[in-house]
C-alpha cells in the first residue's frame, strides 16, 4: 500500500488479465463471452441456459452494521472475502452491483471496494460501463413516450391523465426535471400534465432487471407494471400499452452478467443497481444464480445495513428467487462502533473503550436479527490502522456473548493475505449445513401485517402507524391479487427507527407510513417512512467541475 | 435473393467474420481494436495517432438527387460501390453514419443499405450498438444539469433564465417533451422556466463530435459552445459551466470509429449520426479521416440530396478537416425520374419514357451543381427490376447530355457482381487527377453573402429575403468572430427550393429566412428556411408495438 495514494492509484496499476482468461476459470469458453473492450465482458444467454443443471455452489451474503460517517467497507470486505476464499482454495466470485453514473458529477464517484480490495477497471464501472443503465433507460422512457403518445391519439385506454404513475428517468443529479409540465406548445404537442423524471436506479424497469429469471419473465413482469389508473381506479397495464416487447428487446443484452476481476484476478459479476430505499438493492437475480452454477462460493452484499439490506435480499430476492444463503457476514468497524457510542468524528482517532463497548449494541441486533432467518452469522472487523488492541478485544468480547465469532480482517491493506481468516471462518459456517434459511414472514400474511413483521421483528418498533387511506389501499391491493407480494421498505438507512439521528438499538418507537406505491412488475409493495429522494440535486461545487482527461489520457477528478 | 424476402433475412444470413479479422486486412492488430462483442469494435486512439503521417486513399463522396417517396439507395450505393471496389481489386471501405434508436419505435428501423449491399449486424446498428448515441445523450444532459445547478445556486455568471438556448436531449420520438416548464416544485427545486427535449441526433455535441479531430479538439469545440446569453445579450459558455472536461470523459470512447462490415466481409466505419437540417448530416471526421489512411479508396455519403448533403460535405466537413474528395456519385433512379416527372408513386411500374426524360432535370441540376466544387461526376442508375432498356436508355443519353456518364448498377440484387462498372468508373475519374476541390465560397465572405451564394448558385433562387432582426443578428456574430463560419442550411430535402412540392429544377424562386442559430461549438451558423422538427413523434400505431422477441431470440418487428 505505501507506494499508492489512492485507490484509483492501486486501480490504474493493476495487472489485469484478458477477460477470456478470467472466464476460461468458469469454464466459459471465449465465443459465450460477449466482450466489451478487453477487461469487461457479457456472458451469453446460450451458456446460461446450458447451465441450469448443475449444482448450485454455497451463497454467502456480506451485511453491515447501520452506516455512519466513518465508513464501514461493506464492498471492499465482499471483494476481500471473495480473494480470500480463493487463496484458501475455494473457487469463489463475487457478485456486487453496478454504479449510477449520475452521481458521479455531484460528488466523486465510488471505487468497487478499496485499497487491496477492489474491482477492476474501476473507471470504466463508473462511467457507461456496457450500457445496462442506458438500456434502461432507453426502455423506460420508451414506455412513457408511448404512454403520452396513447392519449395524444385518442386515449382509447380512458387513461386519466393526472393519474399517470409512470415517470420519466435519466442517469443523472438534475434537481430541475424532479417535477415539470410537459407536452405544452398547443394541438401537435398533446395535453399538458405534470410529472417529472426520477434518476435511472429509482426505476422500476431497474428493480424488474434485478429480479426476472429469464427474458421472459422479464417481459411478463414488464407488462406487469402499473403505468397509469381510469377515472373508475382501475390500473392500465404496461402490456396494455404494448410496449413490453419493446422494451425487452432494448433490455435483452442489459439482462447478461458482466464479468470483471478483482485486483487479484478473480472473477466477479458487476450487474444490475436498484435503489436500496424504494427498491430491493441487490445485484441481479441473472447474475447470482449464474455465479451458483459456476463457483463453490459466491460472496454477494446487500445495500445499506442489514436492517434495510439483509431483510430485502431475505424476503424479496431469496424468496422470489429460490436463494438459501449458507452464511451471513456483517461488516462493522471499531471506528463505526464508536461512533454508535456516541463519539464525534473528529475524535474518532483516540482510544475510547467504553464507547466501543456502547455502541456495539447496534452490531449486536444485526446479528441477531440475521439469524432470525435461519442463516449463521459471524461479523467482520474490518481493520483501521487507528483501531487500539483494546478496543478490536472489546468487539470481539462483545460478539462472543451472541454466540457469535468476531474475526479481524486486513484485507484493505493486505489484500487477500489479510482476510484468510475470515474465509475460513465462512468456509465453517456455510459447510456446517446450519443454515436453514426462511424468509421473516409468509406470502399469505396480510400486507399490513407484513409491515408490522418486519416493524417489530427487526426495527423492534413499538407501532406502526398508518392512516385509513393507506389502510384501504393495502386493501384494495389485496384484493386486486396483490396480497401475496412481499414488502419493500423505504427507510432512513442510518438507524433501525425512521429517525436518522437515533442510533445504536433503539426500541418502542413508531414506524408511521407515509406512503405505500404498487410495483406490480418487480413483485413489491413499497411501503415509504420518510422523505425519499427519486431525483438527486448537484451539490454548489460539483466534481464535474473538475473531472477531465489529463495528458496522458487518463480520467482525471472522478474519484 | 430469390429464397430471401426481406433485408432483414438477408442480414441474419451473413456470413461474418469476427471483427479482429476485418480489422487485421486493414492492419489493425488485435490489441488496437477494442471489441463489442464479436462484429463490432472500436479504434484505439493510440492506432489512430500512429497513423498520421500515412498517405491518404481516395475520397469517394456518394450523394443524390433530391428524395422521393420512390426511393434512391443512397446507402446501399455507398455499400455496393466499397464492395464493387474491394472486388475489381482496390483495397476500400466505406464511412457511414449510425442510426438513431428513437425513430425505430415508431416507423420500422432502418438498414444500412439493403438487398445484398448491406452493413452488419444490422439489430444491433439499430439499438444501443456501441454506445455512442447514449454518451452524447448523457454529455449534453450533463452540461443541461449544470447550468439549472448553477443558477440553482446562486448565478454567478449572471445567467438570464429566460435566455438558456441550451435544452436536454433524449434518443426517442417523445412529443411531450417538446415543450416543458422545469425546475417546479417550490425552493428546492429551483427557478421553473420554459425549456423542452431535441431528439440526441440533433444535440450540437453530435455535431461536434462528428467534426472534432480528436479529444483536444472535441474539448475545446464543447467549450465553446453557447449555452445562454445575459442580460446584456453577452454569451454563456459550456467553459463558464465548466462542464468541457467531464462531457469529454464522457465521450472518449463515443469518439472512436466503430468498425463493422459488408455482407461480403469488407471494412465499414460507421461513426456519428448528425441531423442533416440543423447539422452537416455526415459521418465522424475521425472515421474519415483514419480510413483514408487505412484503405486505398474510401466511399462515404452525406445526408438528403446533393444540394444539401454534398454542399455541407464540402462546404463543413470537407473545408474544415481538410479533405479533398477526388470523385462523386450522384444516385438517381428511374423511378425517382418519373416522380420528377410528374408520375404518381402506384403508377411507376408502367414504362413512360416522357416523364423519366422531365424528371431528369433535377438530376442535371445536381450534377452540375456538383462539378462548381471540383470534383468530377458520375451517375450511378441504381436498378430496379420494373425499370426498361429504353429508360435507363434515356437516363444516360440525359446524362451524356452533361458531359458525364451514368452507369447502371445492379449491386442490390447481386452485390458487388452488380456495380463492376460504376468501380471501375470511379477508379478512373479518381485517378485522372481531374479533381480541383474547393468550396463554394471563402471564409472570409460575410455570412448573409454565403446563405445568398448557396441559394444562387445551388438552389438556383432568384433572392434571399430575411428580416432586419435576422441581418442584424448574423451583422453581430460577425462583430463577436463568428464571421468565418460556414453556413448550415436546414431546407426541405425535396426540393431545390424551400417549398417540398416543388420538384424538378426550380429557378427564381425565393428563400426565405426564418431563423438563425449559432453553433459555435461545432463551427457553423444554421439557417433555417422552413419548419424544423427537432423532437419527433411518434404514430398512431407505433412500431414499437410490434417490436419483440421471437422464441429463437431474434428481434421481430424492428425492420
Amino acid at each position: 500500500m505505501a507506494k499508492f495514494t489512492s485507490d484509483i492509484e492501486i486501480a490504474r496499476a493493476a495487472r489485469k488479465k484478458p477477460i477470456q482468461e478470467i472466464g476460461a476459470r468458469l469454464g466459459i469458453a471465449a465465443e459465450d463471452l460477449v466482450p466489451y473492450g478487453h477487461d469487461k465482458a457479457k456472458v451469453s444467454a446460450g451458456f446460461i441456459a446450458r447451465q441450469q443443471d448443475k449444482k448450485n455452489g454455497k451463497l454467502i451474503l456480506v451485511t453491515a452494521i447501520n452506516p455512519t460517517p466513518a465508513g464501514e467497507g461493506k464492498t471492499t470486505t465482499t471483494v476481500g472475502l471473495g480473494d480470500g476464499l480463493n487463496r484458501i482454495g475455494k473457487k469463489a466470485m463475487i457478485c456486487i452491483r453496478e454504479a449510477s453514473l449520475g452521481p458521479n458529477f455531484g460528488m466523486k464517484g465510488g471505487a468497487a471496494g478499496g485499497g487491496m480490495a477492489q474491482v477492476v477497471p474501476m473507471d470504466e464501472m463508473n462511467l457507461h460501463f456496457t450500457g445496462d443503465f442506458h438500456a434502461i433507460t432507453s426502455a423506460h422512457n420508451l414506455l412513457s413516450a408511448m404512454i403520452d403518445n396513447h392519449i395524444y391519439w385518442g386515449n382509447e385506454l380512458e387513461i386519466d391523465s393526472r393519474r399517470v404513475v409512470w415517470r420519466r428517468v435519466m442517469d443523472m443529479n438534475d434537481r430541475a426535471l424532479r417535477d415539470i409540465v410537459v407536452n405544452l406548445g398547443g394541438v401537435a404537442n398533446g395535453f399538458p400534465r405534470q410529472t417529472g423524471f426520477d434518476i435511472t436506479v429509482a426505476s422500476e424497469v431497474m428493480a424488474i432487471l434485478c429480479l426476472a429469471r429469464d427474458l421472459k419473465d422479464l417481459q411478463a413482469r414488464l407488462g406487469a407494471i402499473v403505468v397509469a389508473y381510469r377515472r373508475d381506479k382501475s390500473p392500465v397495464y404496461c402490456r396494455d400499452i404494448k410496449a413490453d416487447g419493446a422494451m425487452t428487446v432494448l433490455l435483452k443484452d442489459a439482462m447478461q452478467p458482466n464479468l470483471v476481476q478483482t485486483l487479484e484476478n478473480n472473477p466477479a459479476f458487476v450487474h444490475g443497481g436498484p435503489f436500496a430505499n424504494i427498491a430491493h438493492g441487490c445485484n441481479s437475480v441473472v447474475a447470482t444464480t449464474t455465479a451458483l452454477k459456476l463457483a463453490d462460493y459466491v460472496v454477494t452484499e446487500a445495500g445499506f445495513g442489514a436492517d434495510l439490506g439483509a431483510e430485502k435480499f431475505f424476503d424479496i430476492k431469496c424468496r422470489k428467487a429460490g436463494l438459501k444463503p449458507d452464511a451471513a457476514v456483517i461488516v462493522a468497524t471499531v471506528r463505526a462502533m464508536k461512533m454508535n457510542g456516541g463519539v464525534k468524528k473528529d475524535d474518532l482517532g483516540t482510544e475510547n473503550i467504553e464507547a466501543v463497548r456502547k455502541g456495539c449494541a447496534n452490531l449486536g441486533r444485526h446479528v441477531q436479527n440475521v439469524k432470525k432467518f435461519g442463516v449463521p452469522v459471524v461479523v467482520a472487523i474490518n481493520h483501521f490502522v487507528s483501531d487500539t488492541e483494546a478496543e478490536i478485544q472489546a468487539v470481539k468480547d462483545y460478539v462472543a456473548t451472541l454466540g457469535t465469532e468476531a474475526v479481524l480482517c486486513k484485507h484493505w491493506a493486505q489484500g487477500s493475505a489479510g482476510i484468510e481468516d475470515l474465509a475460513h471462518k465462512v468456509v465453517e459456517l456455510a459447510e456446517s449445513g446450519h443454515a436453514q434459511f426462511a424468509p421473516l414472514y409468509p406470502d399469505s400474511m396480510k400486507l399490513l401485517e407484513k409491515i408490522e413483521t418486519i416493524a417489530t421483528e427487526i426495527y423492534h418498533a413499538g407501532e406502526v402507524v398508518a392512516e385509513k387511506s393507506i389502510r384501504d389501499q393495502l386493501r384494495q391491493w389485496e384484493e386486486q391479487g396483490y396480497g401475496e407480494l412481499p414488502i419493500c421498505m423505504a427507510k432512513t438507512q442510518y438507524s433501525f427507527s425512521t429517525d436518522p439521528n437515533l442510533r445504536g438499538a433503539p426500541t418502542d418507537h413508531t414506524v408511521q407510513i407515509r406512503e405505500v406505491r404498487l410495483s406490480a412488475g418487480a413483485g413489491f409493495v413499497v411501503v415509504i417512512t420518510g422523505e425519499i429522494m427519486t431525483m438527486p440535486g448537484l451539490p454548489k461545487t460539483p466534481s464535474s467541475e473538475k473531472i477531465r482527461l489529463n495528458d496522458q489520457g487518463e480520467i482525471e477528478g472522478l474519484f
